[in-house]
Parts: C-alpha cells; sequence; structure tokens
C-alpha cells in the first residue's frame, strides 16, 4: 500500500449499528485520492438517485486526504460530504483544525457515516476501538459544552471532537459542522445531514502518524516554508483573512446592504485592524502550521463574548457586517459566538439576514412577519437575536433556516430578486463585479456559490510571483480582473482546478506552497511518481463526478445561473460604481469554460472526457 | 535568458543574400520551446496562406529543442520544417545524428532559411561566421561525395553537414534531407524545398556547449540511464529497430504487399537477426547515445553497398522489403543505400514503388509505362532500378516522384486504391488494423501518415513498467490494441502528444526516459520551474498551431481519412487474418480524440482551446 494512506476506511452504520472497516486499495487513492475526489466517488456509486438527503439513504462522510496528518505545514485540512439538503444536490465542505489529522492517527483515512439512528448517539473512536454511544443527555447543548463532556467521557483530554450544534440537531439547511470548536465544515448543510442521522459528534483518538516515503524532503520543504511563513507572512498571522476588509472595501469589492454595493461607508469600523486594536486576544491555528491565522477575540461589554468560540474571520465580518450593514463590530462578533456555539454557517446565515432585511426594506416583509424584530439594514441586535432564531428554528427562523432561496420562494411578492444564491448555496464575500471569472465560478460550482474552488481574478492581474508559480498548472499571462471571455475561462479552469485540488490532497490553500512544491511533497509523501498532470487529472475526475451527480439529481444548464443583482450596476462610494457583469460575456465564458472541462453546450460532460477520466461507470 | 538556449536564431535569405540572427527571447522559448514548437511558430506566422512549397515565400527551418547538444543520453535530435510540397500542408521531420548538436554549439537554437538562391549554393558556418558559398561543383553528386567536399573546403574534418542529395535538387516530393550521411529527415519532402531553395548542404561547425542550469542532476539521470541501458538495451544495440521484423510479422503487423497482408513468407530472409547473420559489419548511433542502434552494413556479392551509408532499419526493411513482397536481403540493402546516397526518403519510396507494383499487377500499369521494367511484387532488381530513375525524375521515375497520391491521380484507373497514403503522405510500417489507435493517429497526423508522433497500441496493453511511466502523463489503465473507441482516444491523445513532445524536446524516443525524468531534466537543462502539466501544454500549443496552418492551406474534415484497405480485411497466414478497421468505431474514436483535444466536431480548434493556448493571434 501507498505511504500516506492506511487503505483503511471506517463504515458505521447508524440504522443498525454495524461498524466495518473497508480496504480500497492502492488503485481506488490513486484515482480518487482523498476528500473531495473519495466524497464524490461514494456519493455516485453509493447514494441513490433522488435519495432524500435527510433520509437514511444519505451517506455523511469525513474522508482525509494524502497530506492531512503528515507533517507538512498546512496538513491540517479534512472535508465532509453528502448530498446536500442546501441545494439537493453534490455537497460538502472543508475545514481545518486538529480532527483530520487525528483521524488519520486513528487509522482511518475516511469515516462514513450510513444510515439513521433512532436517537441522539455519539461516535467514540480510539484507534481501533469503534464505539456508537449514547448522546441523550449531550442534545440540545452548545458546542462548547458538548466538546468537554466527550472529552471528559473518552477519558482524554487531548481527543478531538467533531460535532453539530443545535442548529444540526435541528436540521437547518444552512447548519454546519464543528471541528475542535473553531473550525467549520461551513457550506453545503452538512450539519443539518448529520443531524437528520441523530449523530451529535465524533469524538476521535489516535496513536499512529501516517507513513511517509520520504520524510527528509518533506523537512526540507518545511524548512523553507516555515522560513517564508516567518519572513512574509506576518500579516496573515497578525490578522488573518481579516486583513482584506478595508482592502476590498477600498476597490469596491466588499459586499455591502446585500450585494447591493461594493463599498460600505463603516467598512473601517468592522474591520481586521479595528478588531486587532479592540477585542482580538489571541490568534490560533491548525495541526502543523505556524500561520495561525484565526482569530480570538473576547468582549465584556454591550455584548459578552466567549473566546473558546474563537473570532469572526473576513467571510463572517462581511457576511454579519457590511453585507447586512452593520458597522458594531460587538454585534458581530456576538454573531459569530452564536453561529459557532450553535452550528449555523455564517456565509449563509447572513445573507439569509441580509436577504430578510432587504425583503422588509422594501415593504415585502413586515414586523408581523418578522416577530416584531425591526429588521432593517445595520440594526445589528436584530441580526443577533435572528441568529439564535434560525438555529433553534423559531417563529421568522424557521423560513430562513431554508436558506434564503426557499425562503424567497415561500414569501412570495417579488423577494426571489433578493435571494444572492447560487443553486440555493448564499454567495459568499466575493463580488463577480470585481472578480469576473469568479463569477462564472459561482454559477459552475458543484456546490452552488463557493469562494474557496473558485478562481480570484485580482490575483493574477499581473506577471508576479504568484502567477509565475502558476506556469506549471500552464497559466503564464495575467489578465485583468474585469476581463471576462474565453481567456478568462482558461484561467478560471486551471485556477478552479487547483483549489479543488486543495479539497482533494487536503492542504491549506492559505499556505503558500507552489504547486511545484506540492508536486514534490505529493511525491515525498506517497512514494507515487506522480505529477501536476496526474494530480489535476484526478481532480477533474472528482469535478466530472460532482456534476454527473448534479446532473443525475435534475440540474440543468438552466442551473448554471448568476442572481440578476450582479448584471445591474454596482453601488457605493468606490471606484467600481457601475460595475456589472456584462451577460453576453457572461455566456460566452461559461461556454468556454464547459468546452475546455470537455463537456458540451448544455454543461454535460462527453462521453471522451469521461473515458478519459475513466468515468465511464458513472453513465451507466 | 533561460539555460539551454543560445538565444539566438540565424536568418540566412538566399534571395538577397542577407544573413541576420535574432534574439526571441524566453517567452518565445518558454511558449514554444524548440523542434516542432519553433517551426509550427514561424511557419504560420511567415509562411503567406497558399504559398507556394517550392517558391520563395516558403521557409526551410531547422530546429532544436533545449535538450539537443546537451550532456544528456539521446540528445542528438533535431527537427526541420517547411509547407510540405508533399502534402501541402504542415511540414517537418526529425533526425538524429551529429548535425544539431553542432548547431547548438555554434550558437543557434534554429536556422531559418528564406527566399531562394538562383544559383546552388551551401551555407559554411563556424560560430558567428556564416557564409553563403557557391555548390555549383557539388550539384549532381552523391551525398558522400559532398559531405567530403564540404569538409575539406571548411578545413575542419569534424564540421557536420545536413544536405540533400539529387532527389532534393530535382525536387523530387519524397526527397529527405540528410545528417552526417546516415541519418534523415525522412518525411514530408523537405529535401525537395531544399532544393528549391538551390541549397545542397549547411556545414557547420561550433565551440559552445549550452549552458546547463543543474550539471549534477543530469549528470545523476545519465548515470541512470546508462546502467539502464548497458543492462536492458542489448537487444537495441544489437538488432537495432530491425528486430520487429520477426515479431511484427509473428503477429501479422509486418505490412506485406502493400499492405493487403500483414504478414511475409519471406520476412525472416529480410530480419534483423538474418542481417546481424550476412551484412552487418558494425552498428552506431547519434551524439551523446550509447544505444547505438544505427546499423551498418557492407555487401560485396551481387549488389555491391558501400558501409559509409549505413544500413536499413526496420521501416526500410519493411518499406523496400516486404510491402513490396521482397525478401532479397541484398537488393534491399543496396535500395537503402541508394535512397541515402541520393536523398529519398525509403518509406515513401518504397511505398511508391509497392503502389505501382499493385498496379502492374492488377492491369492499370503495363511495361510500356515502367520503361520496360517488369515491376512485379518481388522483383528486387525492379525497385533498385526505379530507385534510381525516382531520384532523377527519369522516365517512370518521374511519375513516382510526387508520391503513390498524385501518381495515383494521373495513372487514374482505379489506381487510387491502391495509393496507401494519408494527405499524401506514404503510410510507414505500422498496421493499424493491428494497431487500432494508430489509425486514428495517422488520420489526424499534422504531417499526413507517421508513426513517430503517434501511438504504437501494443505498448500498452498490459500494466507494466512502460505504463507506469505514463501514470504521470494522465494514462493508467492498459487497453488491447484492438480496441477503437472512446478510451483508445484519451490513449492515442496522451500518447501521442508525449510523442510530439519528443519532437519539440529534442530528445530520442529510443532512449527509455520516463515522462519523469524527462521533466527533471528540462528542470535542470532550463532552470524553468516547469511541469510534465507545462509540457504537454506546449505540445498542445505546437499540435494546434500545425493544425490551423494545416486548416489555413485548405484541408477539411474529409481530409482525416485512411485508405480504405484498412477497413478490408488484412490478408496473410497470421493471426489477425481477417481483422478490420471497423469504420463505425473509427469514427467515434476520431469524433473522440477532436474532442479531447478541445476541437469541434469538424476538427476545427475550438476558440476556448486557442484562448487556453495564447494562440488567439493565429486565427486572426
Amino acid at each position: 500500500m501507498s505511504f500516506g494512506y492506511h487503505n483503511r476506511i471506517l463504515r458505521v452504520n447508524l440504522t443498525n449499528g454495524t461498524i466495518k472497516e473497508e480496504n480500497p486499495g492502492e488503485d481506488f487513492y490513486r484515482k480518487h485520492m482523498g476528500g473531495r475526489g473519495i466524497i464524490s466517488y461514494y456519493l455516485m456509486k453509493e447514494v441513490p438517485k433522488g435519495a432524500d438527503p435527510l433520509g437514511p439513504e444519505n451517506l455523511l462522510i469525513f474522508a482525509a486526504g494524502p497530506l492531512t496528518g503528515t507533517p507538512m505545514i498546512g496538513s491540517g485540512r479534512n472535508s465532509v460530504g453528502a448530498k446536500s439538503p442546501h441545494t439537493k444536490g453534490y455537497g460538502d465542505s472543508e475545514a481545518g483544525g486538529y480532527f483530520g489529522a487525528e483521524m488519520k492517527r486513528a487509522g482511518y483515512d475516511a469515516i462514513i457515516i450510513e444510515g439513521q439512528s433512532d436517537k441522539p448517539v455519539y461516535l467514540a473512536i480510539k484507534d481501533e476501538e469503534v464505539q456508537i454511544k449514547n448522546a441523550t443527555h449531550l442534545w440540545g447543548k452548545l458546542t462548547n459544552e458538548v466538546e468537554k463532556a466527550i472529552k471528559e467521557e473518552m477519558g482524554d483530554k487531548n481527543a478531538r471532537v467533531t460535532q453539530i450544534g443545535v442548529a444540526g440537531e435541528n436540521q437547518v439547511l444552512i447548519a454546519n459542522v464543528v471541528n475542535d470548536l473553531t473550525h467549520f465544515y461551513g457550506r453545503s448543510g452538512m450539519g443539518a445531514v448529520m443531524g437528520s442521522k441523530n449523530l451529535r459528534a465524533i469524538g476521535i483518538k489516535g496513536t499512529r502518524l501516517p507513513k511517509i516515503k520520504d520524510q527528509s524532503t518533506l523537512t526540507e520543504l518545511n524548512k523553507v516554508m516555515g522560513k517564508n511563513i516567518k519572513e512574509n507572512m506576518k500579516g496573515m498571522t497578525e490578522l488573518g483573512t481579516t486583513a482584506i476588509v478595508n482592502s476590498l472595501n477600498a476597490v469596491g469589492g466588499l459586499p455591502t446592504y446585500n450585494f447591493k454595493a461594493g463599498s460600505f461607508e463603516g467598512a473601517d469600523k468592522i474591520s481586521g485592524e479595528t478588531m486587532r486594536d479592540t477585542y482580538l486576544i489571541d490568534n490560533e491555528g491548525c495541526y502543523m502550521c505556524t500561520v495561525d491565522c484565526k482569530r480570538v477575540v473576547k468582549i465584556d461589554d454591550r455584548y459578552k463574548v466567549n473566546p473558546e468560540f474563537g473570532g469572526p474571520e473576513y467571510e463572517t465580518l462581511g457576511s454579519l457586517g457590511s453585507c447586512c450593514g452593520i458597522d458594531d463590530l460587538q454585534a458581530v462578533c456576538k454573531g459569530n459566538e452564536l453561529c459557532n456555539a450553535l452550528g449555523l454557517d455564517t456565509i449563509s446565515a447572513g445573507v439569509a439576514i441580509s436577504f430578510a432585511m432587504e425583503c422588509y426594506e422594501n415593504g415585502i416583509l413586515s414586523k408581523e412577519d418578522t416577530d416584531g424584530i425591526d429588521i432593517k439594514f445595520g440594526n445589528g441586535q436584530a441580526m443577533v437575536e435572528m441568529i439564535e432564531k434560525i438555529a433553534n428554528k423559531d417563529g421568522f427562523g424557521e423560513l430562513l433556516a431554508l436558506g434564503c432561496k426557499p425562503a424567497a420562494e415561500k414569501i412570495g411578492k417579488g423577494a426571489m430578486k433578493y435571494a444572492m444564491e447560487v443553486k440555493g448555496q448564499e454567495i459568499p464575500m466575493h463580488e463577480p463585479r470585481l472578480k469576473q471569472g469568479l463569477g462564472i465560478g459561482y454559477m459552475v460550482s458543484p456546490t452552488g456559490a463557493d469562494h474557496c474552488h473558485n478562481l480570484h481574478d485580482t490575483v493574477y492581474t499581473k506577471m508576479g510571483p504568484g502567477l509565475e508559480n502558476m506556469f506549471p498548472l500552464g497559466l503564464n499571462k495575467p489578465l485583468p480582473a474585469s476581463q471576462l471571455d474565453e481567456e478568462k475561462s482558461h484561467m478560471l479552469k486551471v485556477g478552479s482546478l487547483w483549489r479543488h485540488f486543495s479539497n482533494i490532497s487536503e492542504l491549506c490553500q492559505f499556505v503558500p506552497w507552489s504547486p511545484s512544491q506540492i508536486e514534490e511533497a505529493m511525491k515525498a509523501v506517497t512514494g507515487w511518481q506522480t505529477s501536476l498532470l496526474e494530480m489535476m487529472q484526478i481532480t477533474e475526475r472528482a469535478v466530472n463526478l460532482t456534476r454527473l451527480f448534479n446532473l443525475r439529481e435534475g440540474f440543468e444548464l438552466k442551473d448554471d445561473y448568476l442572481p440578476e443583482r450582479f448584471y445591474e450596476p454596482l453601488e457605493g462610494d468606490n471606484p467600481l460604481k457601475g460595475a456589472i457583469v456584462d451577460k453576453k460575456q457572461a455566456d460566452i465564458a461559461l461556454k468556454a469554460y464547459y468546452n475546455l472541462m470537455g463537456w458540451d453546450e448544455n454543461g454535460i460532460p462527453t462521453k471522451a472526457k469521461l473515458a478519459e477520466l475513466d468515468l465511464l461507470w458513472a453513465i451507466n
């Protein structure tokens, strides 16, 4: 068997309590590798067409990659996937922390959860010792309480816990899954799937590091990167992702007032710099990482914010802040704490709330609908209250618990024009009128609007270290962020495949490894004579499986859309004012992306492409 | 500037005698690299649409690759290209020997010949000293005489000479260009182009080795390969390519009687083993190679064969032997010597003669047409005489000097069904009814039927070292040689692109470097942070340029064909008897190949694909 893997996948059936181990073999790992690769394979193979995402037929799969848990900087990532109750299509999400590495230490490359328990349970795993344990006493509790309880019950304070919160228990469709309290599998409603299985948590402890083929190469790579981080990434350590609130605001790329505007007059009040100078008390990181980009805030003022739950990242400052027109940093930090304590995705929660706010301001909703809450833009307290209501499916919260698209459908009255989503997934804090390729990326993403496996056009607007690094991937020409045509589609294809790959290798995108260094690391860890080309092919295989899954579930060409708002002029006092996504160019770029992916003009993978990827089985 | 290059391209205009040097810069080399990459760029950019291949508008380009002339085993290759007078489309051909390495030593990555001299000339190059010299006294001479004379005139017996023979002087459309007497740029009629320019030869001597970025890695690679050759390639040294006469004959893949049959009753008489045991007196090789796969034969019997001209390789034993039904090894060796002394491509010459033989046997030609020669299958003396007649455009030879397709057009009377060619280029000695993917490869090759940038299906019929080596290229599944479908098209795409790449890097395909080793070598030589992915993209860029060139010159979907014979049952007493290429499957595979190449259903590169390759300029 290859290095980097255990060739062991744990399969737990919660309907009948069976616990099995599978050994899929080297050919499987070489074709599907890890994370999204493994998840897309099992979902396509085993989840029946039309299965209820919240029913026993759905699988919930935690999957590591070959690099997860190895001593390589940034190897603390892990994915969880299932058919998404939020998009009704392919779903997965990735998180950092320590759980993934611990799963590998326990000897598992992945854990597949089948069926549905009839009462609340959690899994307690110590290497081969796997127990399904009663969780009735944990049900309804905050995530920090549950983490503490499980560690105590397992008798090991170093056990790692992944879990859902109350939102997941309640099958809120925008519920997340939480690693180690402060790391989140946020998107696609994976928390609802876990909740539907009555599985509150998995506690895990392992004793075996994954074996490495060539430790010295890895050590050498780490030495170079350690130095690089120390010398060049002070900003990322100091401010994390929050640094970009102010910089995006300056160029017109900070989603504001439910994406009406690209800049926010209160941006600086919710910026990373302000947070650093006020409530930030610490930063933290993941397994094998010295960047420590995660925030920890503590507030004991108008709001009390418990530092156990970390602090808001850029996405959250945007979604709960500018997108809702809120410049009250205390409220944003409180909203973040509640999402984390209750298990809600901050992006979807924020955008669902900003949707409701815009409906409210336009008279589509009134206080009668919103349980008397004055849910207007800028009302921080309303946002905080709505988060609790969503997690508890309380009153108006029950509607927003569906996400903005189903909520808009239920509200009617033209509310849909304010639902900022693709395939039901709320738009993250990246503006397509700034990053034009990213807009097409939202359209084609298998999980709906997503910024992680997407192009960030602004990175490649001039020749520079970033772009030179991309030469080995076949990207050797800078393009303006505003360009939208066939050339941009090529950049989107390469850029997004490469970021999909990080969800397969399970290496953090924030650690600035170059593709060539990652290629070296893959060889060093696995012992495979592999290549960037093979790695990109593995990625294409996974992406095509997600595409086939969605097509099988009824998705069509028309589901690759952008909200109409992005075709309308951007507002706000910023250099990008008036910018639009040109509909004709977007269609050209979309079709070119299909073409470059080997998909036909309706976005359906051709037989030749599937033959290339050895995926003909998936259409039979 | 990058290592491995001089950033100097010599441009000689024979119309007005100007000699210039160009410095295209790093970006050019990174995009077009070498050999076919450089040639396809300049032909597309500078040869006007519809230009007469034998007129002054055509260019003749000698292009090395980054590896040519470096101290890497197998780096003795070089290409020459021009618009082909034989196919009327994109033309190039590759050869070994020493000329390419010497061109690099003289400080040139490529030599571009423009215009047309009004009298016979040759180029004498010593580093920067470039002279256009009178060659009237060399006109009409044999290649060995010319080589000797030029070395003497240059006052350097170590000068290297590339030249045409009498056939090239006469603009015979199947004339070759000769390196160092025994290495041939055989295909595409490049000798006729050189002849049309009144350029008999280029003599060259240089003093500067190309600079290498990382010599120690190269040394290490060479050490490994030197050992590998010594231990595992004895057969290739002992028999060269001639080893496969018997083995292909046994399976039904030896083209016989103008491709009617796949086995030849006289095969063993013209086999490599028989040659070894009779007329072989030596073997030789190319710059920086210890394989020494080239043959040297000497005969002083019914035929006198001068060892200065080397000896026949597999292709020649097939084309002048079995394909013409000739089992007289002396005659085959004589035919080979004459082709080499007179500058004729042995493949095209042999297949043009086998075409005439079949016409003759079927009453389409008679002795009145053939200058009284009894040109029936098996008549070795007739073949030998025809070679001289072709080279001299003497009598019936003038017709065959056009190649079999134009000859068949002139003959009429259904002769075309015996013309074994694609795009006018005669089929080499590889049978599509054995290697089904290769048949599609013949259809789509930019230079017409070619076995070099093609898939040899028989290599990948089971898992093994060869296929494992291809994992990094994205080929990880064995397929039967007889399979013909979308999966085979993927294998053709990857396999043929990889072999196209060897015409760009200019590394010999016979030295068993794995893709990963070549990737390492490319990095070591150039200092580029490159990858197999970028290398394959550079290759796609070149292949797309050749495709665009052909489309511009009027080629269409219907020009991607196979001779009808391959759709008919194979004959002969062999296991493959009755095998056909299935026309429906061939069409499926052809369309799948287009699809995987990013070409539309008519085989036209899509705009998206051209944008990906940064080739939009080529359609404007």
